[in-house]
């Protein structure tokens, strides 16, 4: 998918959703839960449900490796039915990969060749190398870990440098360096809008991906003025808020409710900012 | 796996060997390409050669992922097979993995429940809470990347924070206050050995998994001069240089070969440094 792609399609819809699919096996609604491949088909209903209001998808790999061959499946089932049904959309592969250069090539090849993903995220702490394979794909996206939404970000992220920055930032200026912004994207997490406007300082132009508004408590409103950009630059992810907004049989329509309200939302920050009409 | 069996087994094979399963199809050789199931019946002799000489096998993830559903097959199967056969061998996941706490539980259950592995290489950028989850599990072990082999170590790992430390002696002293040695190691590249002696001042009595001899240039006797103690505490992993030693009929042979040499190597290092007689 092409930058412009990604642009036009946040216009179109007025929205810079994305929806999580952390799909939960045991979080599904119990009359789902006895079909065959219940995670697809879950997946399948929250598609159709939400796609009018999401401009991405982003299955998180550990929901699906965890249920064993059978996850992997599901998720191979899953980007595809993307690709087929909703193919302006954009599909980013929860993974956090990376490890040296041959390896790393292989993950590449697993997620924008064998599952077809547009995107993956990638974890930075082996440098330049292990980052360089995700990004010989043309019209396939890197989006790099810069600062995360848990506590735990405190740990290394958020440490200071001899050079007098924060770890978080060195990551983004260096990476800046490797991959311009129609291939590089970086995580962002919601819980901390100061630091997605010093990110945003550091990279005017690059998408961010935030993780982190719902169940995790960040305020959309504070992030979208921390890092928002003319090109709207942001991309806001949910997953637990949408896809469990029931545990019944209304499921689907409930995650449709739910995504339509954030849609909303954006939208109105969209026009306030004089990004939409 | 308890630290006591891992040291016992070091010390009745006369070796700290790990055999890296960096299975890539098409180094196969040509006439096992055919069978069905090639990777894992080329896994299944690589193991079988190599076991008298080895403490630890570590498929690494990504080169089963890139094959899809069946590569993910092939992974388990190749896990089966070595805790069915050889259950006194330490099977390392090389994954690489790191996540918000509620995607590292599922993780973990991927690699520790699902998959049975003893151990599974966690990336640190993330922080404790990502981490946390793997060190739930009894017996099982987080191979905590510390300093990595490849060229990018020096985008972020060995850059000076500003109480003084590189940011790999960083993470390494806030983990051991996570987790004690009897279910923490750390990734200590074989190319770095000056800083693999710094890391072993830090952690003393933890397990060092160290990549990089082999193919990757790292020197066994220097990576044993620095990373040593009194309980041995190094598995040193070769990949490439005994997977793919002969590409022809007799690659198994070729593979126990070169994993015997490793072994003498090694036990020539053990008896030098008293650890042996």
């Amino acid at each position: 998918m092409k930058k412009t792609e990604l642009i036009a399609q946040i216009l179109k819809k007025r929205s810079f959703l994305c929806v999580g699919l952390d799909t939960d096996i045991e979080k599904i609604p119990a009359h789902q839960q006895k079909l065959p491949d219940a995670v697809f088909q879950f997946n399948k209903n929250i598609i159709d449900a939400t796609a009018a209001y999401a401009v991405g998808f982003k299955p998180n790999t550990a929901f699906y490796e965890s249920e064993g061959t059978s996850g992997w499946i599901s998720l191979e089932k899953t980007i595809a039915y993307i690709k087929k049904h909703y193919p302006e959309i954009m599909v980013i592969a929860d993974a956090k990969r990376g490890d040296i250069g041959n390896t790393s090539r292989r993950y590449a090849k697993a997620f924008f060749e064998q599952l077809q993903a547009d995107a993956i995220t990638v974890a930075p702490y082996m440098g330049l190398d292990s980052v360089q394979p995700f990004l010989g794909f043309e019209n396939k996206w890197v989006v790099l870990l810069g600062l995360t939404s848990n506590s735990g970000s405190a740990d290394f992220q958020q440490l200071k440098l001899d050079n007098g920055r924060f770890l978080y930032e060195e990551v983004v200026s260096k990476a800046i360096s490797w991959a311009g912004s129609h291939q590089l994207m970086f995580v962002t997490g919601a819980t901390k809008p100061e630091m997605i406007a010093r990110i945003r300082s550091l990279a005017p132009d690059y998408f961010f991906l935030v993780p982190g508004v719902g169940a995790q408590g960040g305020d959309l409103n504070a992030v979208a003025k921390a890092g928002l950009n003319s090109e709207v630059g942001i991309l806001v992810n949910a997953s637990r808020s949408i896809l469990y907004a029931s545990s019944d049989i209304d499921f689907a329509e409930a995650a449709a409710t739910e995504a339509q309200k954030l849609q909303q939302e954006m939208e109105s920050i969209l026009i306030r900012k004089n990004l939409l009409k």
